[in-house]
């Protein structure tokens, strides 16, 4: 029997949230709806021109492991945060939650990863990233009996950015498969997978990763092309199983010769878009991990997804599963 | 010519928030709707039993401030935080509202307060209040300019819990009133008005405290009477102007022989009750500097509380000036 669900990996951040225009982006020289990596140095001037800010646990995949827990599945996380009030913060949100999270943290410096989120009025968020602390997240991380006991495995594109990360994610991905496991990674951002490129689809080529999610910039970034469609036939041969989110459009599901299409819930109003892929990769592999059908699975999809876009921050506050019960996704 | 139309006094606190039902509060000693203070032993327990949670920089008098710049009013704050991370966002946040503020922080510990704050499915809010660095507020942190050229000073009841704030009140009342300015308080929190009940009510009567805000329930525990008519009609002669706030049912304001009777606003859903008394006396302060009549000033007040409680924070995301000229109660 297995003791986890999923296993997240990922940059373990706390989200500082404020609203601005778009010229403010513009003025500030930052990339819209992508992630920009930022140095102290930056990130002190662009704190200093932020209008004031909530803050809250947040990081791509430890949203994830936030939403797995929340729909009742065994989540656990591999991050690492410092010893400082925001790493206590971290620590506490995604425990609290129900994630099995014990990576040793850093004893001092680097301080815990921040990113200075900016919702623009159309609900869009432009991430600003100070890695921090997550430059150290090694191989020495791993905690192999998570690795070999968890259904999946899931991890960030992000986690090429930081040094050694990748090391961590080769080890474990040799962990899971060892024990007959999964693996699956989201490609993070658009801009990520034109750093990465190569590296990614050889992650998938290669077998260490069975599973991707990936929006439609991202997918397209990844075969260079300006077609959804070639892009999902192109990534139909290059992973076991793929999908394919397209915001209000809903996702596309490939596995083999099979093709799902899942609609997006209907929205009240979009507030903040931060968290939209990580609460589909959520439902999704809280469903997958259940033995769901491919079609039910995306709709657990779109349904934290489409929660965590109505409202500010990057987890939801609603308790996913219950939400998942009035919707007659799951049986109370 | 005044500097400022609103000097703010208060325990400088980020507040940590998150949702619970009312049996966590039974279990875990809470008084339901009050500031509840706790040292650092209880403060770690709660936050072991606290589910996931975002921050907000909060404090009552820091709320106010905000809500005054908010509407574009010109604010300065007194507080006192540490040099840590959350000292950094709590400094942050007022000044990037336009709250002039330059209290210096200690160096090291006690570290920023914060409050644990729980909001029950009704909306109601229930703090838990480390004060941390609030401790060490000071007739030494007094401003003269500041307290000379505001307008009003406004400061909270809740500062006679740390042991030298209400040294830099009464010094900043005599800037203030040697200058011909106008010194108001929050009564707070009616287990804060139990606490201090003969010294406040010593400060409406010697002249120190001109104006003061004050709930239904804080106005009723400070004459230790049931009855909100009683205990209006004992505000009324202790105080040249007292605005008493009766949740849904608005406000009511006396001076001298006058009586307005000012409405809440319609809710389209209420959510946390946080700051609700501190965005009231920040629009009523705003409408009250800028020279309105009472009415004009109590319907600022419902404006900007009607807001705040309609979201989760203490501190509204809207622009409260754009928000009153929506309403009408300010010009374009």
């Amino acid at each position: 029997m297995s003791e986890y669900d999923v296993l997240c990996i990922g940059n373990a951040i706390v989200d500082i949230i404020a609203q601005c225009d778009d010229a403010f982006l513009a003025d500030n020289g930052i990339i819209k709806g992508a992630m920009n990596l930022i140095d102290p140095e930056r990130a002190n001037l662009l704190y200093s021109r932020m209008g004031p800010a909530i803050e809250a646990s947040g990081g791509s995949a430890g949203n994830t492991a936030a939403g797995v827990a929340s729909l009742g599945g065994r989540a656990a996380f591999f991050g690492k945060v410092s010893k400082d009030q925001l790493g206590d913060i971290y620590t506490h949100d995604i425990r609290a939650q129900g994630v099995a999270f014990d990576t040793v943290p850093l004893p001092g410096e680097p301080a815990t990863a921040r990113s200075m989120i900016f919702v623009t009025p159309d609900g869009e968020r432009s991430m600003n990233t100070y890695l921090g602390a997550c430059v150290e997240l090694g191989p020495e991380d791993v905690e192999a009996d998570k690795a070999a006991g968890a259904k999946v495995t899931y991890f960030e594109g992000y986690l090429w950015d930081p040094p050694r990360a990748k090391e961590a994610i080769r080890l474990t991905a040799e962990h899971a498969h060892a024990a007959g496991r999964e693996v699956s990674m989201t490609l993070s951002d658009s801009f990520c997978v034109d750093r990465y490129r190569e590296e990614f689809l050889d992650l998938m080529r290669s077998g260490t990763v069975d599973i991707v999610f990936a929006n439609d910039n991202e997918v397209r970034s990844l075969y260079q092309t300006d077609s959804f469609d070639e892009a999902v036939e192109l990534i139909r041969k290059d992973c076991k199983l793929a999908a394919v989110t397209r915001s209000e459009k809903g996702s596309v599901i490939v596995r083999g010769d099979e093709t799902v299409k899942v609609s997006a819930i209907p929205l009240a109003k979009l507030v903040d878009t931060t968290g939209a892929g990580d609460l589909y990769a959520a439902g999704f592999l809280y469903g997958y991990t259940a033995g769901f059908d491919l079609k039910r699975c995306g709709d657990l999809g779109s349904l934290a997804a489409g929660l965590v876009i109505q409202q500010v921050g990057p987890r939801p506050r609603q308790n996913l599963r219950d939400e998942a019960i009035r919707a007659g996704l799951l049986q109370p």
